[in-house]
């Protein structure tokens, strides 16, 4: 790690990461990522954890830009012959990620933290920035619609976000014990940062953990939040729409409103400038300015407005 | 299975596979298969069955007829990835053969008999032939060098059949318990059938199992073998190398002293003619004919002639 300043980033899958690829593209940050766990699950006996694994591919230069997951030059051999064999394959796992997700597991079953892999591999994939997660104990994000109980990838993938979401649980939560990096990365930072990540999907699993909502709340850090949400709608996923479902308001102010007292700064978009007052009520400073970002220019000039803001507010 | 005449065949990799592809393509034969398991080994934390694979592909018709092992229009995705994680990656696993060994791992896990999955794999890919397990325990051929004992593998593909044998054992054998399903093979068998597989590391970790070996014993059926030894050497593998240097002949005599009383009658190549009288002084009628399989009539034909030997035999 270099000297720069410490930037702890809470991230989930593509928005996470590419702020994350953002800060790691701009000098003077040592950047650590606490990433989701809760939309980790097992697929034909192997360990499989998407959001992780796209911060890893992300910031390895080894990600599929045309849709923002799984690795670039990818081929699905291996699924073709589990599909044979009658497995179902709605979970599109490639062949190069499968190579993953084998070691993975090899090293799990083995008995090694899960923390130490996620570092080995992102080490060895040459990320120089700390991928961290929250916890080494199984965390996983249920969703409830009219049929039931689902995990996250059946309702994100093999449901592709169809069924409306009644209600969420982060099973294993309230028992999972923080690793001693997030706590670590979250008492060291200088910098807090919330990704523009889905809320209660990819953020609030990694605050169920009480151990690393506890840091959280005690880190002396000021803490930044991207907005996920521009004009009413997410980017990418089914943020606004869950906002909406669970009783929420699917705009800046929601998001405000989410947070509350756990961020001391929100940036919006400048489109939801009209906005910003009622956001601002929530008692958060709430910043307008530039948030979309559709090339490597954008996440870093992102990047550098939010270490700018913590400059300034510290 | 159809009303035709049964025939259990002993068989290891290639070689057997391809007498194994020759019986199941002609006409009134019920065909059993028991396969070799003392090849098998983890890789990746992933249970991997090289012969049972092999025999599986060529019936399926899945196999690379350039290589005569492996899976057609394979790619090496996963492997890759395992490579850039620091694995050792002499073991040649391609993405379709990796769904198989991701398959079996699971459901291995789960507690399901290796002989169940065996079984399911094949009438999945559309196999016919019955393809049994000698056992559902553990039993992996070591093979001993001047470095020590390594597995089979270790020898065969790592290091390439490249240093001297000098000692084979069958870890696990005496206490691996023999399968219904080879047993009642066995008991069953019109005609048993020993292919022109390596007799150290193919057939002999099969007749390993005690239960099999007693089953073998006890079976009232014509026995015969064909030679995997032509012109004092094999078509493919170390079997001469093998035989010669564990103190045997590597030609057809040494075959028929290797086999002995086991079996009731050895087929050897028209090239070793000169050599029958001697073979046959072991005891067994010796049967010259051409048993090149060169292509898929070739094993055909042999597989005829098999059935015919055995039909005047009774």
């Amino acid at each position: 790690m270099s000297g720069g300043v410490k930037v702890t980033l809470l991230a989930g899958g593509v928005g996470g990461a590419k702020l994350a690829e953002g800060f790691a593209g701009i000098s003077g940050v040592d950047l650590t990522i606490i990433g989701n766990v809760g939309d980790d699950e097992e697929f034909h006996g192997l360990w499989v954890s998407p959001d992780i694994d796209t911060l890893t591919y992300t910031l390895a230069g080894m990600i599929d830009r045309n849709q923002g997951w799984g690795v670039a030059d990818e081929g699905h051999r291996a699924l073709g012959t589990l599909r044979s064999l009658g497995q179902d394959t709605w979970m599109t796992l490639g062949d190069k990620d499968l190579g993953l997700h084998i070691y993975r597991t090899m090293r799990r079953q083995r008995g090694d933290r899960p923390s130490v892999i996620a570092h080995d591999v992102a080490r060895a994939f040459g990320v120089t920035a700390g991928i961290v997660l929250p916890t080494d104990d199984t965390l996983q994000t249920r969703v409830r619609t009219a049929s039931g109980w689902c995990s996250f990838q059946e309702y994100f993938v093999r449901d592709g976000c169809g069924p409306e979401v009644m209600g969420l649980d982060y099973a294993g939560a309230e028992a999972a014990v923080a690793t001693p990096e997030a706590i670590t990365a979250l008492e060291e930072a200088e910098i807090i940062v919330v990704a523009p990540s889905n809320p209660l999907v990819s953020i609030a699993p990694i605050l169920a953990v009480p151990g690393v909502a506890q840091a959280f709340d005690e880190a002396q850090a000021p803490k930044i939040a991207v907005s996920p949400i521009i004009a009413g709608a997410a980017l990418k996923g089914p943020a606004a729409d869950m906002l909406r479902s669970l009783g929420g308001r699917a705009d800046v102010v929601g998001v405000a409103q989410h947070y509350g007292a756990l961020i001391d700064c929100l940036l919006i978009d400048g489109t939801d400038a009209p906005q910003k007052e009622e956001a601002a009520a929530t008692g958060q400073d709430v910043i307008v300015t530039d948030i979309v970002m559709r090339n490597a220019a954008e996440k870093r000039r992102l990047a550098r407005t939010v270490m700018d803001l913590a400059v300034r507010a510290a």
